[in-house]
């Protein structure tokens, strides 16, 4: 069934508490090549039918209205997903 | 700077409360053409210095020890971010 992948993220000019504390772990562990890790949300949204123009502009806004709360997070990006990275578990 | 992107999410077999009330909220919206929503996560770590493959293996090490736990989830995709997709609020 496709997918469509929905990637949210905090603001760039808000704290990420829950991000600093892993960039605060990797610093720890001696990984200083990482100045910053930021954590944000992905979302797939499988659908019943064809992915089309107006259903990923239906997409964009229930993100910009539903998913992301906006006061906070940014959607960054909206997008069928490759087949293959969908619950496969692959790394690429 | 350089970004690379570490997406996570839970392993198919298992449920996704959350997902699951998403899902909820879009059938009680009328918008039936959805069928499941899973919820995930997606990190960005931002690099101090180039991005290459053995950083790239290095950060995939990373994901499966640090950023995911693999008991109950996967990494699906560990890549460098588009330049235009970091933190730039866009929507494409």
């Amino acid at each position: 069934m496709p997918t469509i992948v929905v990637e949210v993220m905090p603001k760039a000019e808000l704290l990420d508490p829950q991000g600093k504390a892993v960039a605060g772990a990797l610093a720890r562990l001696g990984k200083s090549e990482f100045t910053g890790v930021r954590i944000g949300k992905r979302f797939e949204l499988t659908v019943d039918g064809p992915v089309d123009e107006a259903l990923l502009a239906e997409v964009r806004e229930i993100a910009e209205d539903l998913l992301a709360n906006t006061v906070i997070e940014d959607v960054v990006s909206v997008h069928q997903a490759d087949v293959e990275t969908v619950a496969a578990g692959e790394t690429h």
